[in-house]
């Protein structure tokens, strides 16, 4: 029996390479639901391909157009954001892929939790903004989150086998992205496209502009605290620039394990799909004759501000993460904008933490609203910034 | 209930770091057994401070001085190879640790395999000889073999939680030895002094010595094929000179797992020691910000001639290791003994594999007939050598 699959996002950088791993092992997998935000021409292409039961598209929209595009085919044809959370939590699918990108990814992925199904989870906000309460939820109905992270992939790996054994802290690893030995006056100027080019691994824009901040690594370390239990002080980080070990778990008894390979997406993405088991894959496999030398360093908190706030986030606890999280959904758009700078994206997180409303325990609902008003923050200050310039 | 323990090779270095590790564990362990070839000072030392049930010494002509030493103590004293045997496999123990060096480890290591017993193996000899004869000897008594080396022990703890899943290759890491950049004309005028510093891991001096000649490798090698069940092709060796990463697992969908740590024997022998559970140690722990480079390479074979010599072995099989490596420990003692340069041993080793009978599928008493026959052969060559020089 093929596993089915429910995927979230499909049409986003995990998504499309989602789809690429399982068009690699027909038979294995049957795409059950396929779900996107607005990109219905690369939707309807999906759809013909793999012949799920159901899309849908989250902005309606483009509901009539995407049912035009599949009116010759046996696929139902959804759209709503509610259509999404319905279908993933009442179909019949063994898996659900969380591959959608930013705050928008929450809701469908904790109607998939709430449905106890097994979440290979790529949306890094889920755990971020609401990580608690996923982890009470997750307890509740017997889903499974599965990492699709490289780094929370890595150290889902490392643990596996080792249930009950002690550990010190965990490592992720950052590659430090294009501008690891930019000066501060460097960063200053730096633009969207140079950003945007990522040394070692291809993702999304968001994701991008994320690393190159080291933002991502910050929503990294908030995730791992949540996906593997552990305190902000078990979470270190450490600069790799090769990209080659993922991540490393550090055992109470001083063994250390990794996980290594090329930094390929699909790797992560494939394990996730097959956990526990593995399957045999022709994905590029890593040769260390071509990778003779791994360096590692310390990142640099103060040219890389974000990653000391989002620690800060992390021990703050409560609303902060989501506010954070959506002062810099806000802070990257307007850099991609070109609205404003670089540097200026940790201020408008940091400006936006002091001011919205903190909570200590808020509720779903909470979070929606703290999600809106910081965004609602920090755009004000965005166009402060942008007219100061 | 504390584990109990039989430490086969008490006074080696494996036996005393050994001992190290149980003494920082007070409760957990009892040392039941200790046995030792001909260090009676240290043996007594060792059971007077562990007081275990019995000693055992190996060379019959100690014992009644070691007797004397002990009589002041409830500790039963035994002597000869016959004794340690015995003891082994009759008494109440949780774990024999076979850290007896050389081809003598492998009559007791036997015995506790009959016997059923957890083995923790840092004996390389006992699998390179007899390998495919102790694989059965393990299936038929229920027996474990948990690998001390801390490059097995590595390739264990990465295959931890991953029974059944496909593997492409191991990769065991080579520090390369004091002389991994000499020319061949260097390698020829090398001291024994010189070959005993080993650059990062503390041993005996037969294992040190193997390091530099790449023959020790070649032995861990040949280990690995029989503990984990692979072809010599899945075997690959890299030289990684820092000594942090251990060794690797490279799994067929992509992903590596590598164990890494300080190179310090106390942790793998704990973990053999513990496993499947890990304690929490105060042993030193790796900190990647002192150790900001990792590098690899190939191995050199031609300078390096024991790497190959071994695959050979490996290739050939029957009773070609069991023969290869009693040459090898002759070529050793020579070397130590100022007899034959560096150079020559591998000389030694490959004139013994030609000269030597070959069978295909040699019984224990077969191989201990090959391995006297091994070394009358080596000494033969060695004296014309020596003579010659």
């Amino acid at each position: 029996m093929p596993k089915s699959i429910a995927l979230l996002g499909s049409t986003g950088s995990i998504g499309t390479q989602t789809l690429d791993v399982i068009s690699r092992y027909p038979g294995e997998f049957r795409i059950e639901v396929l779900t996107a935000g607005n990109n219905i021409k690369l939707l309807a292409q999906q759809a013909k391909k793999f012949l799920p039961d159901t899309v849908v598209i989250g902005n309606r929209i483009h509901y009539l157009q995407l049912k035009e595009a599949l009116k010759d085919t046996p696929v139902k044809v959804l759209a709503g954001d509610d259509a999404i959370e319905q279908i993933v939590a009442g179909s019949d699918v063994d898996i659900v892929v969380a591959a959608m990108v930013g705050y928008s990814g929450l809701r469908p992925t904790v109607a998939a939790i709430k449905a106890g199904k097994k979440i290979a989870l790529a949306n890094k906000e889920t755990l971020v903004v609401a990580g608690e309460i996923i982890k009470k939820l997750v307890k509740q109905s017997g889903s499974r989150i599965i990492p699709v992270d490289s780094e929370h992939s890595a150290i889902f790996q490392c643990l596996a086998g080792e249930a009950g054994n002690p550990l010190d802290k965990i490592t992720l690893t950052a590659s430090g992205g294009p501008f690891l030995n930019f000066t501060r006056e460097m960063l200053q100027n730096v633009k969207p496209h140079e950003a945007l080019k990522h040394p070692n691994w291809e993702m999304g824009n968001k994701v991008t502009i994320d690393s190159a901040s080291l933002m991502n690594k910050g929503l990294e370390v908030i995730e791992a605290r949540w996906l593997f239990d552990l305190s902000p002080d078990q979470i270190k980080v450490v600069i790799h620039p090769q990209s080659i070990i993922h991540s490393m778990v550090h055992f109470a008894d001083g063994s250390i394990k990794a996980q290594m390979g090329m930094p390929d997406m699909r790797v992560p993405i494939l394990y996730a799909l097959t956990w526990p088991d593995r399957f045999v894959s022709d994905l590029p496999k890593l040769d260390l004759s071509l990778h003779q030398t791994l360096t590692f360093c310390e990142p640099d908190m103060t040219r890389f501000r974000n990653l000391s706030i989002a620690y800060g986030a992390l021990r703050q606890g409560g609303n902060m993460p989501c506010i954070m999280n959506a002062a810099n959904e806000m802070a990257v758009n307007a850099f991609l904008a070109g609205k404003v700078g670089f540097l200026q994206m940790p201020d408008i997180v940091e400006h936006t933490m002091e001011t919205a409303e903190y909570i200590m325990s808020p509720g779903l609902g909470y979070l929606e609203t703290s999600d809106i008003k910081a965004r609602e923050i920090a755009t004000i200050y965005i166009n402060e910034l942008h007219r100061k310039s």
